[in-house]
């Protein structure tokens, strides 16, 4: 049963904010790619704290791996996540308010020593999600697999678009 | 009795770590300038959050009327524990790390909306402790008097400075 | 009749400019949801330096108990309220200009020693009129008791868009 | 054999330069306090690029699970090795150079989309050792273990630290 | 033969990622203004590190002279190519994310010692050619010539904008 | 005759490129308003250093009192045209390209000892202006009358504004 | 008799802080070096704002034409005093805290429409003497004349520390 | 003849000021490494803008090839210099004042379309120097292959360094 429950939800992921749902999309794609079970939540450190603390609670029982906390402005959740629970959390900072996302990367990734958070750059929920495939990876080898082809066909998909440039008539590499 | 404690304790002084103490020195001094009972804690919010709860807990029943949160780096202490509380919150970001505190600066400062943290300079602990002391002023008519003798004095300071100047045989404004 | 005044305009609220006003809407909202009596000025520190000085000779006997001032660019205004009254003066960083409000926010929170000002984020102007709440809850105790409410409404409102989320179809934390 | 090799060396640390050694030395307390074996390299992705690929080459059938590359200035490293290997990996953003650090922290975060690295914060060996030892729980359950007691530890030394504070006459909590 | 094939493409032109073709347009302007044969390749840094180690070892034999390799966010492509062949590489950052192209500077320009990068300004296809151009000028004095022309060219054109806004009724200097 | 040149034409306007003209309009405003002549010219310190010179050179004869020079990117102008006059030179930043025009900031303030330029902020063509009539009533009395009287409607405009404000149903100060 | 005082003291000096004299000492060689009279003053806007609208009363009766005011952190001090006065106002950045001045710098040059300052670079007392000493050339041909020479004794220093590194045993320009 | 005295000094250096002299000794060892001859001067932009222009035009008939120009502050010195030659000039930005090289590296970097520098890394002696040795290497053969040789001696020096690290105790790569 627990096994079977830790396969359904293997990544938890919460955002700051509900209003940040456009800008994580990405993130459910690569989980969805990758047939990888998660579930998500909106819980803001800063207005709903007793929230966050039971969600950290639950971490363990529920069987969740890894964690990825989206976040802007202050961004506070990821560390705090991160304070509570063992488990590696990823942080991926969000542009929000008229700074582009700066506050929010140098908060999520200057936590201080004991405390580790695995940031991602600004607005990169595709980054978020493949480096929790990659943490999975090290307990399901499947996925690994998956990674390989993943990463083929990214390189496969570069090289058909600079295909693509012979035929919109520049002088292209071929090789 | 309760009265009592109150004015024995009216701000609490919460220190992220105790290695930023030389940094907020100052913060005391105001206090004892002042006449203003305060209590010192360590608390991090990312090392001990247990604690940061349990001392969130505990401010409405020991009477606190403003909590003063310093901190590097991420900077999460003062955002926390204006999520936990109601009374004011006044955030003293400190220069950790290779930044120069603009990161805790951000942190400190970019709430989102809802959490509101008063935020002062950075390594600024004397500004810290004189924005408790408005506030406390509103709430103890004789705070308001010293405020003015401060400023005053702060005045009278610059002025003797200026004439110093002029014994250094540097053409100085006379008034 | 003093304190009927009092009660009437509890908030002094400068702009430094009368632009800027579609960027501090939210601070008259947080009034109304919490019946607070403001006052508006639009006053520039650069523009109107003789206004400024009126306007702060002028507090202390209109029964004001927190400033609000809110200013983009070189943004003076909060610092010269501030070095002119000894109530608390909240700054509001507004983003004019090119540089997004980052100069604004330098300016409003590093103050130098001796003249406080407690700072909000860029274009954050509910955290600067829920500040001004707190900190008037101090002599308010009803206040206190609508910040605990505020609180939970905005925890509950998160709750809300949350469970949006799995109608939305997304697997979303139940608890 | 092979699961001996790998409890040898779990762990892959790569330095883009030997005289960065000085500044990642807490990582390798970390491992030791963790008692996890770990490998050091010197390679630079601009200096060495056939060394790196080589060593991306042997990263599987020597049994690492995690890489943590440490670098500075336009810090390639990081980028590199993820994009060559699919096991996680972990960029240490070091202080080099007169930019304090924030070229690095943006060369190693701001990765393009579908290569992702664990970003930690500039000049923070032990988180980057610690994220190693979250992502290596999730394969070894007694550091899941070791990571509460740590924790514990890292709480108690706060407060032992706070407590010392008393004897230096400060008023300090008492919880 | 081997002459007539680096006179057909003399610089090699490298784009990290094919959806920045629009942002450089202006360099191919400058390859046909002056008639320099140039080809084109997508190649990532960290998407397609194979292709780019093929494309290095192809450099030399395919009688290239110079290297333009334009890349946004961490844009590890202009070093890499540094790091592998030993003709001048010319690094264009390109403004992708949210931070206006500042970190694609950092990591092209702050190499570490031994790896020259030539940097250009964020978004300068133009200068990026121009650069191009001048350094074959060194073995093609025909082209010295044309840069020449271009110059005065250049220099005609702001003069003809001023006097055109003189017809616009602005008093403009007459030399 | 030299006199009546110099009334013509006080003041010498330089865009280092015809197409910020726009970005400057005000200051063609400020000069109508106060009655002073100036004269306009597009000179790029880059693109055309010979005009540079030939304009500096005419400086003294034509009886320029003072020059404004508008640049964008690295903004070599202002500086470049204070290197070969002595006159004073404003130096406008102007935002161009992607970094919001502090790269024009930082060149055009950041000069060598010996070399000064006034520079204004970023995209402020009236302060530029007006720091230019500022100079200039120096030698013209009638100037610093028509100044007092441009800071009187300046703060009336202020004033006038916030009244408005109480039309719209604000409480606004009355004074 | 007033134009004796006038020529007594031509330009007005004032620190935002006592603490800063050594950081403008350059200043007052400048003075001296083109026999400038000048007057000192410390005035902090912040901890002296009577002082400072006292000094502002002053300026014109005094015979000031040129002000230099000097300032770190929020650096308000010449904003301020171009508010108040309509003679040239020189504003000199002054790096105090951590952030090395880039927020005294982005306060002093980033004034609101209306209201300009002179800023030069960060800790540049030497720049900000020496535009004084242009604006008071156009009322004082001698400074022409001075500031020529200053120019040509500049221009020789440097050739003759060229000069010196040819006996160091460098191959140095002979011209 | 022409050609002996072009063999005599290839690359041009220039210093915007001979105090930076200590940070660029890096360049001198480069071009005694590669045994290239170069010249070294002394020129301001802002203080020598007659030696500038004088310089520039000598740099044709003295046979120079690459112009490498160190400078810091506003650093106009190489897109100074590009505007008046068509040979490459690389440009070095120094960390000079406060703001540690950032102002230089903008400066010179950002340069408007139609005149190209080549900027390297802030205080990169070092790669300017080899910079101008590829450029060099496509008219001088053996100049290609000290470059394959350098880079060897490169990479076996860090190779050297990790294996001493082994010495030291610590658990290295054995490949």
């Amino acid at each position: 049963m627990k096994l079977k429950q830790e396969s359904k939800y293997q990544v938890g992921v919460v955002l700051g904010s509900a209003s940040d749902l456009d800008k994580v999309e990405a993130l459910f794609k690569v989980f969805d790619e990758f047939e990888i079970g998660y579930e998500l939540a909106v819980i803001s450190a800063h207005r709903t704290p007793e929230l966050l603390e039971e969600y950290a609670r639950s971490v363990y029982s529920r069987g969740f791996k890894v964690l990825i906390a989206a976040a802007g402005l202050s961004a506070a959740l990821p560390g705090m996540l991160a304070s509570l629970v063992h488990i590696p959390v990823i942080g991926l900072p969000i542009s929000a308010g008229t700074l582009n996302g700066i506050d929010a990367l140098l908060s999520i990734s200057q936590m201080p020593p004991g405390v580790p958070v695995a940031c991602v750059g600004i607005d990169s929920p595709r980054n978020a999600g493949l480096l929790a495939v990659r943490i999975l990876s090290l307990t399901d080898c499947s996925l690994a697999g998956k990674l390989s082809g993943y990463r083929k066909a990214m390189a496969g998909n570069v090289v058909t678009k600079m295909r693509n440039l012979k035929e919109e008539g520049y002088p292209v590499w071929e090789f």
